[in-house]
């Protein structure tokens, strides 16, 4: 059976990838470079492919830096810093990409009509990204519709499946499954600053030291600041 | 009113243009080079944009070739050439190109966000592509539902709202329609072949041929065939 899995390098995307193999599927990961800010996470999920061993890998590069709206690609937006995992949900961050999980699972149908794909395994969390409009169930269950109704796979009875494992979990849950299915986390990017070492005071950064923390173990990665 | 147009630089979605235009919309368009088979629509686009009067024009670019999977971004897959009207009509058409619409409406989501625009304009048709799943109402109503949850005006109360307003004509209604609203047929591009005079024989060179002789008009573009 073969999947394809959206894969950016985090520590989200990565636990879905080996949950993806642990259920039996031939995993095909896809990646977006769209000008985001910094290419590290790129990288990252490079890495975490090769070590899944995952089946291919593709890249799919376009630019949402020409619009921007969003401080993940507007460098004039500042990234928030230091802000309690409480304060990040309380409203849409502007960290929001408008439409980017849309675009991601539009190419990731695409790739997966084209190879003849039964699932496409994404990451999104509802409960820590609260804010996000396209993390929500509601959201995952409109696209599954049009992954029915916009394929020749769909319409003809076979539409493609989405499966989103992590969509009601907390972030401790997403590392004890991670721990579970050996996830390598010293290969995750979660940083959304590009810098050589993770910066450990973005929204990204705290949400995973946080979590990390709250179970009582180290996150193996190492960070700017000392937590 | 802002509005994003979807243009390819074709007769259908340039008469969407010049209807967006007179429903009052400030028309940012947007295009796609996703590496097809020839960039000569994309210049009919620019030409269209410009004599439209759009406030905007955008270019995404984005690699389909990669995984192919279509006659229009695979070489090794020939259009078909010389089928009657009927014929096109019977199944699914190499020519399409899975996810194509999904893709193309997630950017356009992502950009009318972006610039609070109220309404995306997709020259979609349902009676002469009525072999592409992504060109029919029930798809385009999907859509729509991604489009409010997906976003944040959306979730807001406010989602932008997807009009097809050529979805239930017949290309003769569309010709008609585009005379009233004076588009310059001779600025389009429809020909799946990219050469210097459009083809005549490919499914959408023989589509709007077959219209504009149905409607005892002259389609002002050349064609290397005499019919």
């Amino acid at each position: 059976m073969k999947a394809v899995i959206l894969l950016s390098g985090g520590l989200d995307s990565s636990t879905v990838l080996y949950q993806a193999q642990k259920d039996g599927c031939e995993c095909h990961a896809i990646s977006f470079d769209y000008q985001q800010r910094h290419r590290r996470e790129l990288h990252a999920a490079g890495d975490i492919a090769r070590a899944a061993k995952a089946r291919q890998h593709r890249l799919v590069s376009f630019d949402l830096r020409q619009w921007g709206g969003s401080a993940l690609t507007d460098e004039s937006i500042d990234l928030p810093k230091e802000r309690s995992v409480d304060q990040m949900a309380e409203n849409i961050p502007v960290t929001y990409v408008p439409a980017r999980n849309t675009i991601f699972l539009s190419f990731a149908l695409a790739y997966a009509e084209t190879i003849n794909a039964e699932r496409v395994y994404i990451g999104v969390n509802a409960l820590d990204y609260s804010g996000y409009p396209d993390c929500r169930p509601d959201y995952i269950q409109a696209m599954q519709e049009v992954f029915r109704l916009g394929t020749k796979q769909g319409r003809e009875g076979q539409p493609i499946e989405i499966f989103a494992p992590l969509i009601n979990l907390k972030k401790t849950e997403i590392i004890q499954l991670g721990n579970e299915l050996g996830v390598p986390w010293q290969l995750t990017w979660s940083c959304y600053a590009g810098e050589q070492v993770a910066c450990g005071v973005c929204d990204s950064c705290r949400l995973r030291l946080a979590a990390f923390a709250q179970l009582g173990l180290e996150d193996p990665l190492p960070y700017q600041t000392e937590t």
